[in-house]
C-alpha cells in the first residue's frame, strides 16, 4: 500500500502540517501585475507562485478551463507546471471528465499517463463504467463530484427518493468502489448539514472543498467536517490566495501562510 | 435567427439529405492501416476521412479523450481537424464539460472562440448555472447529456421522484433554457421507452443520439422516436464507419453512405 494514493496524500499533509489546496486558476485577463501578460510570463509567475509555496501547501489544483482556452500552448503550459511541481506536492487535474468506459480509459491515459497528474476530478452522472478507468491504478486518485458549492447545485443534486439525496447516492457509490482506497469526493464547502450526511456515509473518503474564499464557505465548519472521524479533507482555495493583495509574490505566500495557519487552529495542528 | 444553431444545423441535414454524425474517434493503437503510426499520418488519414465523406455526412463530432491523451500535439491536431471542416458541416466537440459558471465561461471561451466548434457536449450535474454560459451565443449548440447509453447509465439517471427520473429533470431543465433554440439532449440509442418519455417532454429539442453500432443501439426505433414531430435527431456512428472493412478511405465512405441511406429509409427521405 506504500505506493496508494491516500497513503501518499496523508504522509504529504503530515510532513508538511498542511491541508490546504491551492487553485492554479489564473486568468491572464485579470492579472494585477502589469508584466504578466503572455504565456511565457505567466509560467514564470505560476512557478514563482509553487516555489514560494510549496512549503505550506499539500496539494495544488489547475483547473483545465483555464489553460484550455489558449489552445495547444495552454496544455504546454499545464504539462510544463506538472512537471514544475515534480511531485513535491499532490498535483489534482480539475477536469471534471467521465465518458463511457473505453473513452476513460483515454482520459485517464492523458490525465495520468500523459500529463502525469496525482489525480482527477470527475462527473458522475455517466454512473460506475466511466468512473472505474481511472481507479485502476491504486498510486492515483480520484474526486467525484459530490456535492458541489454553485447556486445551481440543488436543480439535481438534491433530488430525493428511497430515503437518500442524490449527493448521497453519489457519496455510497464512492465508498463501493473505494476498494483501493484512492477515491474521494468533492464536497462543496457551502452546505454544513449536507456536509455532516456525507461525512457520515463515507467516515475515511477523502474530500476536496471547493467554496473557501470568493464563493462564501465557511471555513471552520468544512474543515472540521471535512476532517472528521479518519477522513481527509483538503480545503481548496484560489482567487483568495493567486489574486491576494496586489499580487505580489510575497502576499500571494503570506495569504498560503494565512489559510494554511487558519486551517490548522481548526484542526488543532499548531506546529 | 438566420445564425441560430438550431436553423443552421437543419439547413444544413436538408441541404445533404443526411442526419449523419461521425464520430471521429480515432485510437493510433488500434488502426488497421499500417501507414497510419503517429499523428502527422493519422491527421491525413482523418482529412481523407473527412472529404470523402462529407457530402454524406451533416455532423462530425471528436470525442477530446481520442486527442487530449496525445498531450498538446493531440489539441493542435483537433484544432486542424475543426479547421479542415471549415464549416461544410457541424462539428460537436464531445467534450462532456461543466464547471462552475465563472470555470464554464472559460471552457466556452476555449471550444467556440478558440477552436471553433459548433456545439459542445456537457454534463449536467452542477445544474444550469454551468449550462448557461455555453448557450449565450445563439449560433453555438449545446448538448446536454440526458439519458447515456453506457451500462451504468442506471446508477443515478434512473432515480424517481416527484413522478419524474433523473434524465427526465434534465430534459425539462434544457426545455426551459431553451429560449434560443440552441440546447439539445445527448439519448442513447438503447433505451426505447424511455427516448419516448424524452421526445414527449421537449417535442422540439434537437438530439444527438449515440449508442448506434458497436453499441448495439436500436437504429429504426432510434431513428424514428429522435425525430418525431418537429425535432431532428441527429445519429451517431463512430466505430462502424471509421474501422469499417480493413479501413481504407472507400470501404470508410461505403460505410456512411450505407447507414446514412438505412436512416433516410427510415425517415422516408429517399433521394
Amino acid at each position: 500500500m506504500e505506493n496508494n494514493y491516500y497513503n501518499r496524500l496523508k504522509e504529504i499533509c503530515i510532513t508538511k502540517n498542511s491541508y490546504l489546496c491551492i487553485g492554479l486558476d489564473f486568468d491572464l485577463d485579470k492579472m494585477k501585475v502589469s508584466n504578466v501578460n503572455d504565456l511565457d510570463s505567466l509560467e514564470s509567475f505560476i512557478k514563482d507562485v509553487i516555489d514560494s509555496t510549496i512549503d505550506v501547501c499539500s496539494v495544488y489544483k489547475p483547473n483545465f478551463a483555464f489553460y484550455e482556452k489558449y489552445g495547444p500552448s495552454g496544455m504546454q503550459l499545464l504539462e510544463n507546471i506538472v512537471s514544475h511541481i515534480n511531485k513535491r506536492s499532490i498535483v489534482i487535474a480539475d477536469a471534471k471528465r467521465g465518458d463511457i468506459g473505453n473513452t476513460s480509459k483515454n482520459y485517464a491515459d492523458s490525465i495520468f499517463s500523459y500529463y502525469n497528474f496525482d489525480a482527477i476530478t470527475i462527473s458522475p452522472y455517466m454512473g460506475s463504467d466511466a468512473i472505474t478507468p481511472f481507479i485502476e491504478d491504486p498510486s492515483k486518485g480520484v474526486y467525484l463530484l459530490c456535492l458541489t458549492s454553485n447556486k445551481s447545485a440543488v436543480d439535481f443534486q438534491y433530488k430525493f427518493s428511497d430515503g437518500s439525496h442524490l449527493y448521497e447516492d453519489v457519496a455510497k457509490l464512492a465508498l463501493s468502489l473505494n476498494g483501493s482506497n484512492n477515491i474521494g469526493l468533492v464536497v462543496g464547502a457551502t452546505k454544513q448539514e449536507s456536509m455532516r450526511k456525507i461525512r457520515e456515509i463515507g467516515p475515511s473518503l477523502t474530500w476536496l472543498v471547493p467554496g473557501i474564499g470568493a464563493q462564501g464557505g465557511d471555513l471552520k465548519n468544512s474543515v472540521s467536517i471535512s476532517n472528521a472521524n479518519q477522513g481527509i479533507g483538503i480545503i481548496n482555495v484560489s482567487r483568495g490566495i493567486i489574486y491576494a493583495g496586489e499580487q505580489s509574490i510575497d502576499q500571494i505566500r503570506d495569504a498560503a501562510i494565512n489559510y494554511n495557519g487558519q486551517i490548522n487552529n481548526i484542526l488543532g495542528n499548531h506546529e
